[in-house]
């Protein structure tokens, strides 16, 4: 039933655009959902896109234009004159056009809106720019239903028949007074099910509403839409005059972002790199978690290298290095892994600090005293009792030791204002390592 | 003007139950959105939350339970007898109630559900608990609204106030024929500005409709749903009949688990864990991650110590092996989580797994030029250029390596159905110790 994009598919559908066969697409493409018609034109070039693109009507032509990728439509956006897409930006939802004219030089924004027809539509955009990306005004659109609390239904009903044409999706309507202050929010069933007379003042929910301010943080609204299960949230300013409307697929999107930047942070890659892009950008966007760990892996270089006697004296001092690093790595990114998602989360408990640290050194002692057990009997048999004791004594020390820091580093950096998830990647397991070598020729110099 | 909970509140709020002063309560607490009401129970016993719990109305009671934090929910549910469950129960959404049984001993289902008044309800719930919990069908509710497709306007309205009761949150109409077959969508907001004698048929979209089937995969609801831009979708049975619907915000849910999932198989952690858990519980939980990378130490002293001679020849080999470990195991990890995040988001492009292999190994080509060149320095001014030029060697060699066998592995397991983010666990980077380890030893033999 859906819809598979195939290979044989683009290269058929190549040759009917050069053959103009405007029929065959009409039929085999544009009968598709907007979303397939835009994967379909992410397969193809600049100017094939454009032929199909300009087939469709201005509705479908926003609706493909915001699935498309973002790459691809920045791309086919800079190939349009400035009348082009001021023609284009006006059929897409306001923060849509806000989010993509944001991304032009300054020049180019005045140009394209001078050129819109739509003076309304205009001024939304240009009010919308006002606002932070990571504001619930920058994630806001200006389209949404509002109906004054003095109305009877009928006169709602003809009111907000005026507004559907700018609203695509619609779950609530907004009430306010004359001033546009927000007073409440009435569900479109109980409008539906209303008596023509009944006026919007008694039928519509004025308690326990959730609305949020433009200048609260993207993360509060999002945080904010999951606690209230709210499908849209009204934006107020100041005064509490309605502004604006969040929906929950623009924060479903804001989600996953944040989820992918911890994942990021925490094995070194970066998004802000295409997966399609010049070799040497991919490269350049690793090298530096790569550098971290050289930089760490030359400093304890060193330290080993100041314990040169001790194992010029004793060999077997160099077999368990590996480990002892891994296991300060490993364990090192689990304490801190438990402090960063508790901080995305919203864990606002962290301002005590001790219990934590308390827990965590507790868990590495605990596990310390296992795993140490076991390297004692490995150590023991392949080498000999003292190497036995000193391996096992260092890498208890090196898991107490990293399960404390672990837990402290992205609270330090959290504490100032830093990305905690900072504190996941190769820069804590590089620190690790060089503590914990420390550790192991320090105790093995001590105790043979 | 959100609410915010404080320690003093709880201590006061207490008191109030104690001296059961409802009218505080009433007051203080229940004029409060659900959502905070179910925080502040979170917070306390048993016994005081049931207190406030029925002085609530049963809608509310609903919102509230599903509001609560699961272990708090659980705690509570247990405490109640067979009828009084039964009764909670009836008051949720079937998929909700259906949730929350399905976690009970087969026995105690039984008994639930026999104590339950509304046969239609206990029908649904029953019907829920035969799917399983990741496919659309275990995602799914009972409650939507559905219209036949010759109902004109004015009867929908009539027929659909009688569904109004059940369905708390309405987004779209499902239209079907007298045997119940799903045949299209109809917004709200056209019904709304319909005229009373228009019939269904003629308003009702019936092309490029979304749905999916009871036996769909959650992960493709949710990759269909985010796709499609849906903030609900009709659930179909194999005869393309409409059996359940599914909402945004249960795939919201199951967004994050995903996301989290990834992050905490790249950090060793386990969300099973509540954070709040026994100690022991929280250490035997990250327990295997350990002792994965305890057994890869292990191995890894094995390798070194058959290469003992070539230490004792020239003690300074030792000094860099913690730089070999740390760079081959940062390269593997960034390969692999590319691979991780790219099917995470659905590419099934990497069935051709040839260019992906030849453009993570150019990036690690690039990549491992750069790093050698800059540990030849080092090693050279170090120890001596013989060192510099094995060292160098070795960490091209590594890196290279790493990068092809990130790519690999996960896709790899991938194809075996195995959750391809395991790959960056301790087990790969484990994997890359060793071998690293293994190729440097050997050139430093070969070269030395």
């Amino acid at each position: 039933m859906r819809f598979e994009l195939t290979k044989e598919f683009i290269a058929e559908l190549r040759q009917k655009i050069v053959a103009e066969d405007r029929l065959w697409i009409q039929e085999q493409v544009l009968e598709l959902h907007y979303a397939e018609v835009a994967e379909i034109l992410d397969k193809l070039t600049n100017d094939e896109a454009k032929f199909i693109y300009f087939m469709v009507d201005e509705d479908t032509q926003a609706d493909i234009l915001m699935e498309l990728e973002e790459e691809v439509r920045d791309r086919f956006l800079a190939s349009l004159s400035s009348k082009e897409m001021a023609d284009q930006l006006e059929n897409l939802d306001s923060d849509d056009a806000a989010d993509i004219l944001g991304d032009l030089p300054d020049e180019k924004i005045q140009e394209v809106i001078s050129q819109m027809e739509d003076d309304e539509a205009a001024e939304d955009i240009v009010d919308l720019l006002n606002y932070d990306d990571d504001t619930a005004g920058g994630l806001m659109q200006k389209e949404f239903f509002q109906a004054n609390v003095e109305w009877p239904v009928n006169r709602a009903i003809i009111e907000l028949r005026k507004q559907a044409e700018d609203v695509e999706k619609v779950y609530n309507i907004f009430v306010v007074d004359d001033d546009d202050h927000l007073l409440g929010v009435l569900s479109l069933k109980r409008l539906l099910f209303a008596n023509a007379r009944t006026k919007i003042e008694n039928i519509y929910q004025s308690k326990k509403i959730i609305s949020v301010k433009a200048s609260d943080s993207a993360e509060l609204v999002s945080k904010v839409m999951e606690k209230y299960d709210l499908v849209s949230v009204p934006v107020v300013d100041y005064q509490n005059k309605l502004v604006g409307r969040i929906t929950l697929d623009d924060v479903v999107d804001y989600i996953k972002e944040e989820a992918d930047k911890d994942f990021q942070m925490a094995t070194g890659i970066s998004d802000k790199v295409d997966s399609d892009a010049a070799i040497w950008k991919v490269g350049f966007s690793r090298l530096p978690w790569l550098i971290i760990a050289m930089f760490g892996g030359t400093i304890g270089a060193k330290v080993i290298s100041n314990f040169e006697a001790s194992i010029t004296a004793i060999p077997a001092m160099a077999f368990f290095i590996p480990l002892i690093t891994a296991m300060g790595g490993n364990v090192g990114v689990q304490s801190s892994a438990i402090v960063v998602q508790s901080l995305a989360r919203g864990d606002k408990d962290l301002g005590r600090i001790l219990p934590k640290l308390i827990r965590e050194g507790s868990v590495g002692l605990m596990n310390g005293l296992i795993l140490s057990s076991l390297v004692f009997l490995v150590a023991t048999v392949f080498v000999d009792v003292h190497l036995g004791v000193v391996v096992s004594l260092s890498l208890f020390t090196v898991i107490l030791f990293a399960a404390i820091f672990g837990t402290l580093f992205p609270m330090i950096l959290n504490r100032y204002k830093i990305d905690p998830a900072l504190a996941i990647g190769p820069f804590v397991t590089t620190l690790n390592d060089v503590i914990g070598i420390f550790i192991y020729f320090s105790i093995g110099l001590l105790l043979m």
